[in-house]
Formats: C-alpha cells, structure tokens, sequence
C-alpha cells in the first residue's frame, strides 16, 4: 500500500506571542510525509526545493521509506519561504512574506512507481498543480484534497475542478462556510458531498474535527495541550495522520470503513497535538509509535463515557 | 433528591441575523428548571418576578415539581428584561437594553424545605446575591456555579467568594481565561481548582464542553445542530441538565461519581441543543425524555469509535 504526497517542503519564520521559530524546515508535504512514515512502509513526494535546502531533512524522509523521485531541485533556486505572526490566540495569523522562489513555474512531475499510489494526498498548493498531480496518477482508491481560503478568493474554479475528483476533503469551518455559503455546518457539508467529496472533514483547530459522510458524522475533539508553542502545520499533520491510517487499514483488511475513517480522524488529531509543541517538525522527528500509542491511549479517555441509566422513562 | 436554582425568571427580546423573537420568557432560572424538571421530581426556585410576568409559565413550573415559595413577586413591580442582537456568527452578540427592574434591592428569601436542599444550582447573577442563598442552605452535597465576565469586571471579589464556596464552576473559556490569566485551558481549570472548585468545567458553545477534576479530563461536543435559532439560555440549560442529572445519580445509588460527572456533561449538552432549535424556552418545553434519549442515542454516536489495532508496534 502505498501512499503519495504532493505539497509544499520548505521554509518557514514563525512568530508567536510566545517566542520564535528562526528559519525552520516545513512545508505541509513535511509534515504529511513525516505524519505518514509512522503509518506506512512506502511513500512517494512531489514537490520542489532549491539548492538552499538541508540534505539532512531529505535523508531523514528517504530513511522512513519516502521515495523523493519525485523532488524536483532547481539549480540555484531558492525554496519556498513563508513567513507569518500569530495573534494572542494563537489561532489567527497574519502573513509577514510569502516567498514563492522555486514553486513559480514548477511542474509537477509523478515518478514511475508513484504514480500507481492507491492514496493520494494533495497537500495545499495551487489548484492547477493538484490537478497535474492527479492526472500522473492511474488508479488511486483514495484521493485525499486538503486546501485553503487563498485558493477559493482566486482560482475557484480550477479549485471544483479538483474537488469534484477527490473522496475526502479537509477544510476548516470558516473555508466550508465560504466554499459553500452555507453558515451551519451539517447543511455545508451536504454542499460539498454534492460537489464530489462522499466525505468532508472540517477541521477547528483546537476545537477538534468533524467528519461527515453519508447521513453520519464524528467528531474528534483537539487533545487538550498544557501549552501550544507553534499551530503551524497541524492540519497538515493531521492530514498525514489520516490518509497514513486509511492507508495502514487498507493493507491490514483489504478495505476502508466507516469505523476506519473515524479512528483516522482521532490518529490526525492525535498527531496533530504533537506538531503543536514545538516549532516546525522537530516534534514529529523525534516521535515514536510508543509516544503515538501512548497520547492515543489519553485520548480516547477524552470522550468516553458510560450512560448507566436514565433516571425516568 | 431535590435541587435549589437561583436564577433570574424574566423577559428576553432576541434579534438573529435570521429573525426575531419578539419578548418572550427567559431567564437562567427558566431554562435550568425545565432542564432540571427532565431528572428530578422536586426543585425550589429562588428568584424575583414582577406583576408583568406569565401565571403560565409559572404554572407549567409548578407543574414539573418546582416548589415556588421562594419565588418573589414585587407588587406593581416588573420583571427583568434583557434585549440582545447576535452576530452573524450567532455566538458574539451586543445587549441592547438591560432593564433590572425587580431585580434592584431584591434580597433573596429560600424557604424552609428548600434549604434543605441536597443540590444547589447558583445561575448567572450578582455574587452578592448568591452569597446570600448559600449562606440560606444548610448542607448541600453538591454547589454548582454560574457566572460570566460581567461579574468578573465590576464583582471580582465577591465572585472569588463565592467560588471558593462551591463544587463545581462553569464559565466559558475566555472567562475561564479572565478569572485565572491563564491562556491554555488545562492551566486555567488547574488555577480554578486552587480557588475552590474540586469540578471545572469550561463551556465552549458551538464547540463543546471540557470538563476538569484532579488530572481527569472530559470532553464533549455540541451536539451539530441543522440550524441554531437562538443560542440564548444554552449555557443555562446545559448547567439545568448537569445538575438535574447529578441529582437523579445521587438518588439512584447515594452518590455522585466521575463516570456521573462525565454523563452529567453529555446530558447538559444534550439539553443545551433543544434550546437552541427556537426562540426562548419553547423547546424546551415541549420536550418529552423520549425526545432527549433519541438525541442522546444519536449524540454519542458522535464520539463512538473503535479501535482495531495499530498497524505498526
């Protein structure tokens, strides 16, 4: 089972009322790929960085069985570098430069093994990117499509394009609000299922994930940090998490659940939580399948609960 | 088993982006009442009402086991009203109009079977005043606590008094920020904790309610509504259904455990989502328990999920 990413490894400068980052790696492909390894044996990247970029991150993601053929290096190209500044809340942010270097003019290119992937993952990136990506690809079980409110405020079209040949999307509440115009949810979420998705996850940050499928829905709460040092990548990570445990179950049992998607959405969650603690990927680095089980373990202490009786009736 | 609510009975006229209520009844004591009436036989009901107010309402009250003997009635006085206007987001909301009215100079009087009271529910209103119905009640089990940023601002001192005095407080999460300075929300209940309260929890509207005690968290969500008209009194109701159900554990078995807690939460949530689905407390009124078992069935649905295994580990 393999699984296959395509966005952005990178640069970021990370500003927090807390403290800050310095120039660090990142990138949502990063932090899929990384979030993925812990689940799967075999994953391909698509994506590009300049010569500025550190081998040792590359060697690291070859060492967790990530085929990076599909890395394309511009000679004396710079990588992509963002830059932003969180609010109080640690939730909002303003964007402080994005410095687009090597993705201007990029074409994504499937190497030959990647491109019979049974998941696919299109990290955030131009619509039009995602959508060369998954032309590469023959016959993918599971597509996965994570994007922003940058790509609807311009490229809106190409952007239901994609959409509309994905099986999962994760967007955040306010993106499913304007993607679809509908304020409430459960009624946003019909909206997108119409638009191709049999399955939306609409992501709230600290205040969890909601996953709608069919005439179902789960939610998974955030796990609750003592502190939160740096958001940046959480959705990514949760990502990562989630096409990583489809694609784990899919190798295990032959195929993906309704019980599979929803233990995916606690795994992303449970993933994401570590990316919080500390700026860029370090925390994922260093993260072991005991540390994942353990969290997990805490987790789903979380939300269960025993109705014993009702008191009438 | 019976519980003591202190809380105001009075008028609210609601602007939504999506309609208007017109005045209708309302008030922290209203909705706690009929949450609670769904648990338990017998409740008191500590509050002030002018002549203006419904014989009706406080019939269906009486009805559901509320003894109203300490229920003020202030002759040629009238009742307390509040105006508000929500957002588009239907969480922030600006007041319009704070009419105190019966409210000025009331001293609240509980009655002799009502201080004997084994649950007391102290709802949204000046410490002062709850100081004086704790200092009526001779030994209640269990003392929950409602309060807001109003109380904070112009009353700290007395409110730090009263939360020194109770169980279990419930604010949302920015007043849970405000009381203790705290930003993170583990920290925050662990400062609350301090001041008194063994129970914290930190309602969160739309996104659900987490819940403190020692080391043990509890998290749950709101139950996702098709559509909210009204989010007034929620926090009331769900306060109504946490201590409600308390009340019918501590009847059925003699005591009050952390697994009740949790239920108690679910269950206040629960309540919380009919009194969303209309104007002031006709939800809630025309609520039977079949009605509230068939949401709790579909709500843990919610949050149900099984692992099978990890892949790896």
């Amino acid at each position: 089972m393999s699984v296959l990413t395509l966005g952005t490894v990178a640069f970021d400068t990370i500003e927090t009322p807390f403290g800050s980052s310095g120039k660090v790696v990142g990138g949502a492909a990063s932090y899929i790929a990384l979030a993925v390894s812990q689940f799967v044996r075999k994953q391909h990247l698509v994506s590009v960085i300049g010569e500025d970029f550190p081998q040792e991150f590359l060697t690291e993601l070859s060492g967790r069985g990530t085929c990076l053929n599909g890395l394309s290096l511009v000679k004396g190209g710079k990588s992509f570098h963002w830059s932003g500044k969180y609010h109080q809340d640690m939730v909002q942010r303003d964007t402080l430069a994005t410095d687009l270097n090597v993705l201007v003019g990029w074409e994504p290119k499937v190497c030959k093994s990647g491109n019979k992937a049974d998941f696919v993952m299109l990290g955030n990136l131009d619509p039009e990117v995602q959508l060369a990506v998954l032309d590469q690809v023959n016959a993918p079980q599971v597509v996965v499509l994570d994007t922003m409110n940058f790509w609807m405020d311009i490229a809106m079209e190409n952007l239901k394009k994609v959409i509309s040949r994905v099986d999962v999307l994760t967007v955040n509440d306010e993106e499913a609000r304007q993607l679809t115009g509908e304020y409430f949810l459960p009624k946003a979420a019909r909206a997108i299922h119409k638009m191709g998705p049999k399955t939306v996850v609409i992501k709230k940050g600290e205040h969890g994930a909601l996953m709608f499928q069919d005439n179902k829905v789960f939610f998974a709460p955030a796990f609750p940090l003592e502190e939160v040092i740096d958001p940046t990548g959480a959705g990514d990570t949760f990502a990562g998490g989630f096409i990583g445990y489809l694609a784990s179950r899919q190798e295990a049992t032959g195929e993906v659940t309704w019980e599979d998607m929803k233990q995916a959405v606690v795994v992303g969650s449970v993933m994401a939580s570590f990316t919080c603690e500390a700026f860029g990927t370090s925390k994922l680095r260093s993260l072991s399948m005991v540390d994942v089980q353990q969290r997990w373990r805490e987790y789903t202490k979380l939300t269960e609960s025993e109705l014993i009786s009702w008191p009438k009736g």
